[in-house]
């Protein structure tokens, strides 16, 4: 990141469109989206953005600082929401839980590439850059489940399950429906990225996971 | 496949070791399972299974050969083995469900990159392999499924759970968890790919999918 200007705002940079760093970012990740994959030409970037792809030299030194930007923007969303939702007063664990699992429904949604970015770009990081990741937004992640799960548990709503599981099976579940979408196209002529299609499936990993963590 | 011996038992063939095929279809495995990747490098594949790299180019034609031979290799094991399992006399739907979970973590233990390998061969086949991918592997488990599924809710063992969706709900859960060792590896210096975490994972997902799916 060492290119990015510090402490400026983007509307202050001489010659740079206001909004050319949020606009290259929303760009990137509309390409993954749509492609379906985790990579972008710098050159489909500056078409389909109207900027000039120098731009990503200038906020991200090179394609991998764009990447990790993007996880960054993305990531910061989630945790942000989540911990707001586990210290909401006034709801119970399992209006948490369902609210929260809605959310992952319409994130994956959103940024179906997510996972399949964070493990490109672990990957590629080096065991620092690695850690940063983990601690800023998978650890919290993980806390945030032991929260409500433990609360849920405490509260005789759940049953005993292990948040750190739990974490793995729901988020599983829900990231390969709207990664699968080559399967679904070859399988059923379908694409799973339709809102019709999202609700249906929304509905049933409502469904089967808060009967799976119930307490009877 | 075009140079591939058709008709021809591998050991007849003058100058290639006995088992040669099956050898390097295991060493491309057990890389990409110890690597975290779905991709190999064939010198290491040579370096690994002590076989000459030409012989990739005898049995599969080049690389991508070798992958799709790969992903037929594991994909017939598990289509014949849910066949097996979905046509059994004498066992209930829960019993049939209980097994079928032991064996998708198994599975994904074994060839946790199975998922990501699919995606891959199906995006850089033409539309007929893909169709044939879909016809030959994914197909079966969808009709697997709506038969499992659709048996249990017939018997009243089951709620009534779409069997396509609850596909997604189950693979995406289990590859997940074991597609994500560079996750657990940062944030708990853990290495998913133990017997110990296997099993408490298989634990895990029988209970809460079970719980998920049985009418009360």
């Amino acid at each position: 990141m060492k290119s990015q200007p510090m402490a400026k705002g983007e509307g202050e940079v001489a010659g740079v469109p206001p909004g050319a760093r949020d606009l290259l970012l929303d760009t990137a990740s509309e390409i993954m989206r749509d492609r379906d994959v985790v990579d972008i030409s710098l050159s489909e970037l500056s078409l389909r953005s109207g900027l000039n792809s120098a731009l990503v030299k200038y906020y991200f030194g090179n394609k991998a600082g764009l990447l990790k930007a993007l996880l960054d923007r993305d990531w910061q969303t989630i945790v942000t929401s989540v911990d707001a939702l586990v210290a909401k007063d006034g709801w119970d664990p399992e209006a948490k839980l369902r609210r929260h699992l809605w959310k992952v429904v319409d994130t994956f949604y959103t940024v179906p590439y997510l996972n399949r970015l964070t493990m490109r770009v672990i990957r590629e990081s080096d065991d620092g850059e690695a850690r940063r990741i983990a601690d800023s937004y998978l650890s919290p992640m993980y806390r945030a489940y032991e929260q409500l799960i433990g609360d849920g548990v405490k509260a005789g709503a759940f049953r005993e399950i292990d948040p750190q599981l739990f974490y793995f099976t729901v988020t599983g579940a829900v990231d390969r429906f709207f990664s699968a979408r080559l399967v679904l196209k070859h399988c059923f002529d379908q694409d799973t990225l339709t809102e019709e299609l999202r609700d249906r499936y929304r509905e049933h990993t409502i469904d089967i996971i808060m009967a799976g963590i119930l307490a009877r």
